[in-house]
């Protein structure tokens, strides 16, 4: 941040300073991923001209290493839903998601998408995504099989399981191995072309152009060395992800990211999309937020282990989503923390191996002394644990029955998940404000004229780290993707 | 938010549309809170034409409602750190501040600020400001006494002792009684006058006006129903309060402050001058930042007790600042909190004497009971908490020795501090992203011509609720607005 340019996309242009429109359209779209896609097929369908302007050589954005996984559901369930015996209310996935925004939120965003989430998938697979229909029980962080259905997040978990009908709503594509998201993104920047919107790969989208009113009006482009100013008839929408490759923006907005040295992204999350909104007067919301992960499972039978802090207290009932625990996890005081295992659900945790065995012991009191824990501090909270546990009861963290067992047999281990221990992978999850229909607003809820935004360049559906859930990201940026090149489509030109 | 208007603060007006000039200055200054006195006194000291437009019928803003304390030191110790024999070290102060900002703490505010504050609190005292010099020991919200000297935040508390040696830093106005920052106000503003500034009340800013390049060239006000068009030759500052009574954007940025009914405001924090930085491009820090307080003593006595969870677990050192512990009390699951306390120390707290005794009992176990917490949740944690008093020591939490002794005196008492029980007071701690020198930044960090903001509209010294210290907020909001007048004044025309 800092450097002096003669564009930036912080600082907008004014139209008085275009000297010719190199490309004019209707609708510019900026990124490729899965909200541009869509958008581009959607204004496509209503008959707009749409040129997409991506900075990397292909299609696909941060979507095309996901897992290519959608959270729908609703309307009695998806087709797959129903056809495997899961009835999925609108209510029961409305509530769900309000609670898995946290505590900033959207009910119109979340009521248009419960309302819609099941036609959506349909209309996912309708432009070539393809979903074989079956179900994988279990608790996975990405499956590898190539079935459609699972868990994906907290449904089953406290305090969510108290407030909605738990239902499987993770849909992956049909694909075997990690990152489906790739052929997932395939079909859709297909799809986008077959209709007819024009993509221009390797081309930057530098900054906005702005009239004397501050209607967005077009956007300076960079491809191949040259400038070209383009003409936005219809509007401008920016899909160009979030900022988790942005050090200098992560540090400023998002700090408490900075602990997590991998990046869930495709390489140009750098916040130009954010940074150009704010240009033209947009307003942000939940900057701070960011998803991160902890995959301290599989094996599966390390959920039934117990997570306490250096004060050897519990904090979180393990069966939540490994998204919700690593929050849990990195605000613990001196970001000290340990996962207690003992013999018989012991395995070294799939995606990192190589996790650091603090303490091993044949008794509790051992493992607590290895630790240097205060004495009485884990064998106390281990003991009160085991009670209840063998009582398939969690009074204090309402941990599932299914994952309830006391740690009796030795040897008994701590895995620890310290800071400096742990591969913490993120993602961001503020950005510019937007009503659902994409319309970027600026501080006081009004819309600036011609500007949109969907996927990770706006706040949207996933906006609480502690409450995400696998899916809700694409499934965030398809649909609301959709919403934004439909509307910029149907305004009339001025 | 939202109803569509002829003008508002989130959008900008065009040089183009201006009519005429009104009101010619070199600096205009929103708002004639501390911030705003302090930048027009500076901005005097320097020659510039100062008109300050206040929407209030008298000056003073939010800071007249304060305690009038100043949080300063470094450099060795103020005249009255040294006078009453604390020394304080400009390291100490500087690791202190900066740790107080939390993860987002700006080091180069922190800097300038902790070379600068003791010189700083002479400045004060030089412009009218009265300190009566006089040390007042003991724990306190606010002195009511007329003495100037106090331990006004976390400086003897875990974890902040560790890292910077403690001395007491609030410096309050000699004033009687509660609000002292009633007579710092005037004393401030009569300054301003005195200097020259020119002073608009009743008028209040209505939107910014910029040139097509994006600088701000003035500002639209409305006075007795007439709009004046405020031309700006050497730049506006913006320093119009923080949004705490602007509910529609608290539930947007900070939702979390939604749950605290009384704000510390003088009635006009409704987020104006962060509304009208955004519509020019500029980017917010730390929005979902706030200030709360739980003043549960005096008593000093209280001091003494534990609070616990729900599950009976402690979460807090107990002697740390009173708005520290708010910040923890308020993110304990669902927002269930008590104090526990023995017949020795028990009390009603000064400031909320109406507090729900939730459960009084001859033995801790009647407590829990009453309580209907989990058997030996409460008596377990009593009991190692006891166990280690008695020892003058309290390893989980490290509250200070001074605070430490045993809960054995029946009656015992749990004091409900869960939400809705308790009187949350709050306000706002993001802002505008500005450089010290009060230049307001666009999102590429490059500051925008014309444009500076100081006082809560900016995202200042004080920006994590957890880390605040009484006297925090006036300190930064003099001390920044004294570098924006300053640097406003000696900016060029163009």
């Amino acid at each position: 941040m800092g450097e002096s340019k003669l564009f930036s996309a912080g600082r907008a242009l004014s139209i008085a300073e275009v000297p010719q429109w190199d490309v004019v359209t209707d609708v510019a779209v900026v990124g490729f991923g899965a909200a541009g896609s869509c958008a581009a097929i959607e204004a496509r369908y209503a008959g707009a001209q749409v040129d997409i302007f991506e900075v990397a050589s292909a299609a696909g954005g941060s979507a095309s290493l996901s897992g290519g996984e959608v959270y729908v559901g609703g309307g009695g369930g998806t087709s797959v839903q129903r056809e495997h015996g899961f009835v999925d209310e609108t209510e029961d996935l409305y509530r769900y998601l309000l609670m898995s925004g946290g505590p900033a939120a959207d009910q119109e965003r979340v009521r248009l998408y419960a309302d819609h989430a099941a036609s959506h998938f349909e209309w996912l697979g309708a432009q070539g995504v393809p979903f074989k229909g079956t179900y994988l029980p279990g608790k996975w962080i990405e499956p590898t099989t190539d079935d459609t259905l699972i868990w994906s997040g907290n449904e089953k978990a406290w305090p969510f399981s108290e407030h909605a009908k738990p239902a499987p709503r993770g849909h992956t594509v049909e694909f075997k191995g990690w990152g489906g998201g790739k052929l997932f993104m395939e079909k859709l920047s297909e799809r986008a072309i077959q209709l007819g919107a024009t993509a221009h790969y390797e081309t930057r989208a530098i900054c906005l152009i702005t009239d004397q009113h501050g209607a967005v009006k077009g956007v300076l482009v960079r491809k191949a060395g040259e400038y070209l100013y383009v003409q936005a008839n219809k509007g401008v929408i920016l899909c160009a992800g979030g900022f988790i490759t942005n050090r200098a923006m992560v540090e400023r907005y998002a700090p408490q990211a900075m602990v997590c040295e991998q990046f869930v992204t495709g390489g140009n999350d750098d916040g130009a999309g954010i940074r150009m909104g704010i240009s033209v007067g947009a307003t942000t919301l939940n900057m701070h937020e960011f998803f991160a992960t902890l995959p301290f499972f599989p094996p599966e039978s390390l959920i039934k282990g117990i997570f306490i802090n250096e004060r050897g207290q519990r904090f979180i009932n393990e069966d939540t989503y490994h998204g919700r625990v690593a929050h849990y996890v990195l605000r613990q005081p001196n970001g000290r923390v340990w996962l207690l295992v003992d013999n018989e659900i012991f395995g070294r945790p799939l995606i990192q191996q190589d996790i650091t065995i603090a303490a091993v012991g044949e008794t509790w009191e051992e493992v607590e002394a290895e630790l240097g824990l205060e004495k009485g501090a884990l064998v106390d909270t281990v003991a009160t644990f085991n009670r209840y546990a063998a009582e398939g009861q969690d009074p204090y963290f309402h941990k599932d029955k299914e994952w309830l067992r006391p740690l009796l047999t030795p040897p008994f281990a701590a895995l620890s998940y310290c800071q400096g221990d742990i591969e913490g992978h993120a993602f961001t999850l503020g950005g510019l404000a937007t009503k659902p229909t994409g319309q970027v607003l600026n501080a006081d809820g009004q819309s600036i004229p011609g500007l949109y935004a969907a996927g990770r360049t706006a706040c949207g559906l996933p906006r609480w780290g502690e409450g995400y859930s696998s899916g809700m990201s694409l499934g965030d940026s398809t649909f609301f993707g959709r919403q934004a090149g439909r509307h910029a489509a149907l305004e009339s030109e001025d």
